[in-house]
C-alpha cells in the first residue's frame, strides 16, 4: 500500500486545500491520443485488452507521461465486473454488448469469481512501479446500480425500462442482483488497493435516472455499504464517488454514504457545489468535455472559474465526463499550462 | 381565446391549490393506445401525420374519451418548428432525423414560415370545439436550445459534441440561431394562443447537459424572452416551463424565467420540489414513466406520495417524462382512478 500521503492528490482527497489544485481527468487514457490507438491495435476485443497488463498498464500511463497529471487512473472498464460474474461482454461502435440477463439468470452468476481479474491487479502492481512518487494512482469500479443497468439492459439505454421494471416489480429479486453486484465490487476495490491503488472511484453513471426513494435504495445504500466495507480494511484509503447526474440529489449523496470526495457533472452549479458539497467533501471536477475539445479562450475562461470558485477549499480538477475521443490532444497540454499557472493569475 | 379559467388545470396553473389535483399526462396521445396505432396507419410519414388536422385532432382527444384526463395536449411535435424553417425532418426507427446544420446555413432558414405550420391551429380549433368545456387544452413548442441540438446534431445526441462546439466557439453566431428559432416559437404558441389553446408548455429536453453559464445564456434566456413576448399578448395564458434534468437549476430556472408552472423530471426530490419550487411557480410532475409501465401497487404507493408531498399547494399530476409505448392503457385508467380519490384517502 501506498498511502502515505506522499501525492498532491492524495492530499487533496484527504480535505488538505492546496496552492495548485491537482488534477486528472476522466477517461485521460483513450482514443484521442495516438499513442493509445496504437496500443489498443495489439489486442483483438476490448476486455482482452483491459485483461492484458502490459497494455493496460501502458495505457494507464501514457496520459501521465505526456501531460504530467498528479493522478493515473488504472486503464479497466466498470463492465469487468459482469465479465467476472459469468455475464459475456461485447463492444461494438454504439457502445457495450451484454446477453442481457432478469430475475431468473441471478443463479448462473458466478458469485466468488475475482480470479477473472487477476490480470487487473497485475496492471495495478506495475503500474505503481512504473508511475513516479509523486503522481497517485486511481482505482475504480461502476456502482451497483449502474453495473446493474448494463447488466439488465444488455447495454445503454434511453428510458432503463427493464432494469426499472424489474426494481419497481420485484424489490426483493433486484436486491439480490445488487448485492451480487456489490460483494464482487468491494472484493474487487480492496484487492485494487491492496495491489497498490492510492484511491478509489465508483462511476454511478446512470445515478440521474432514479426518483428520490429508488436513488436512496440502488445508489445511496450500496454505495454506502461499498464505502464502510473499503473503510473497515483500508481506513486511509479515499473513496470518490460520482453520482452523474443527481441533480439536487447530490447533497444527500455526500450526506449519507461517507465518500470522501464527490465528483460533479457539468451541470452541477459551482455555487451548489461550493456551499452545499465542498463543506462536507472534496469537490473534483467539472469541467464540459466539450470545452476540452474546443480549447482557447473559452476552455481557459471555464477552468479559471471553476478553479477560482472551487480552488479555496478541497478541490480535485477534472472533468464532468469522460475525454471525448475528438480532442486534439494539445488541448490537454493546454489545460496542463492553466492549472499550472499560480492563484493569483486564476483570479 | 378560452381564458375565463373555467378548467380545474388552468385554475391550478394559476396557482389555486385544488382538492383533487389535475392531472394529465406527457405523450398522453402515441403508441401504446391501440386506437392510436389505426390512426397513425392513415399517414405516411410523421410529419404529415401532425399536419393533417383531421388526425392530429382525433390523436390529440383520443385519451381524454378514454381516460378523463384535465387536459388534452395538443398532437404535434417539437421538431415543427425546424421543418417550418425549412429543414428537413424525418423520422426513422430511432428517432428524428434532419439534415444537420451549420453556421454556414443559417442564411438557408426561411424564417419566416409560420404559413407551413397553418394546419396546426385548424387542428386546435377543432380540438377546442370538441373538448369538453371542463376540459383544457395545452399547446406546446420546444425551447430553443432543445430545438437547436436536433438542428445542429441532425437527430439525438449523446454528448451534445456539435451543438456546444458551436454554441462555445462562435455564441455569436449560435446566439443567431437560437434567436429565429426563439422568434419563430413564440408566433408559434401565439398563434396556438389565438386559435384556441388555454395554456402552453415550453419543452426543453436537454436543459440538464448544459453547465450553469451556458444554462443561462441558451434555456434561461430565450426562455424569459419567449415568456415576456407571450404575455405581453396574452397576459393571462399560463405558461408552463420543462426544464428537464437541470437538477439544482430548477430552482435558477423558476426565479429567472417568469414561468408559471414548472414540470419537473422524475429525478427532482420532492422535498426540493416543495421547498424551493413551489413557493414560487405551480409545479408538474414527476411520476417515473416505468412506474406507469409497471402499475399495481408500486405505482399507487408513488402517486399517492406525489400528491401528499406536492398536493398541499399549487400542483399538477403528471409524469417525470413522457407515457412510455409498451405501458398498458389500463394502468392509465388505474392511475386516473387513484387521483380521484378524496385527499384523506392520499395520506
Amino acid at each position: 500500500m501506498n498511502l502515505d500521503k506522499i501525492y498532491p492528490l492524495v492530499q487533496a482527497l484527504g480535505g488538505t486545500p492546496s496552492r495548485r489544485p491537482p488534477w486528472w481527468l476522466m477517461r485521460q487514457a483513450g482514443r484521442y491520443l495516438p499513442e493509445y490507438r496504437a496500443l489498443r491495435a495489439q489486442a483483438e476485443t476490448f476486455v482482452e485488452f483491459c485483461l492484458t497488463p502490459e497494455l493496460a498498464a501502458e495505457a494507464t500511463l501514457q496520459p501521465v507521461r505526456r501531460f504530467g497529471m498528479d493522478a493515473a487512473i488504472l486503464f479497466s472498464d466498470i463492465l469487468l465486473v459482469p465479465y467476472a460474474l459469468g455475464q459475456h461482454v461485447g463492444f461494438d461502435g454504439n457502445g457495450p454488448v451484454l446477453d442481457a440477463i432478469g430475475a431468473g439468470d441471478l443463479r448462473r452468476l458466478d458469485n466468488g469469481s475475482l480470479l477473472r481479474l487477476e490480470p487487473v491487479f497485475e496492471t495495478v502492481r506495475r503500474c505503481r512501479t512504473r508511475l513516479p512518487t509523486d503522481v497517485a494512482l486511481i482505482g475504480f469500479a461502476g456502482a451497483p446500480w449502474t453495473v446493474a443497468t448494463y447488466m439488465v439492459e444488455g447495454g445503454p439505454s434511453k428510458d432503463f425500462r427493464n432494469v426499472k421494471e424489474w426494481a419497481y416489480r420485484d424489490p426483493q429479486g433486484f436486491a439480490e442482483l445488487i448485492g451480487v453486484i456489490e460483494r464482487l465490487t468491494t472484493e474487487f476495490l480492496c484487492a485494487q488497493i491492496e495491489a497498490g491503488v492510492d484511491a478509489v472511484q465508483l462511476f454511478d453513471s446512470w445515478a440521474g435516472a432514479l426518483p428520490e426513494r429508488e436513488f436512496a435504495q440502488w445508489v445511496i445504500e450500496p454505495t454506502r455499504r461499498i464505502v464502510a466495507a473499503v473503510k473497515q480494511r483500508f481506513a486511509a484509503c479515499p473513496v470518490i464517488g460520482f453520482p452523474r447526474g443527481a441533480g439536487a440529489l447530490y447533497e444527500r449523496y455526500v450526506e449519507e454514504t461517507d465518500v470522501d470526495a464527490v465528483s460533479i457533472d457539468t451541470a452541477v452549479p459551482l455555487g451548489f457545489a461550493c456551499e452545499r458539497l465542498q463543506k462536507r467533501v472534496v469537490v473534483q471536477g467539472n469541467l464540459d468535455p466539450v470545452l476540452l475539445l474546443v480549447g482557447g479562450k473559452a476552455m481557459a475562461a471555464a477552468v479559471r472559474e471553476i478553479r477560482r470558485r472551487l480552488g479555496g477549499g478541497a478541490f480535485v480538477f477534472n472533468l464532468g465526463h469522460g475525454v471525448l475521443p475528438q480532442t486534439p490532444p494539445e488541448h490537454v497540454a493546454e489545460l496542463a499550462r492553466i492549472l499550472a499557472e499560480p492563484t493569483d493569475a486564476s483570479a
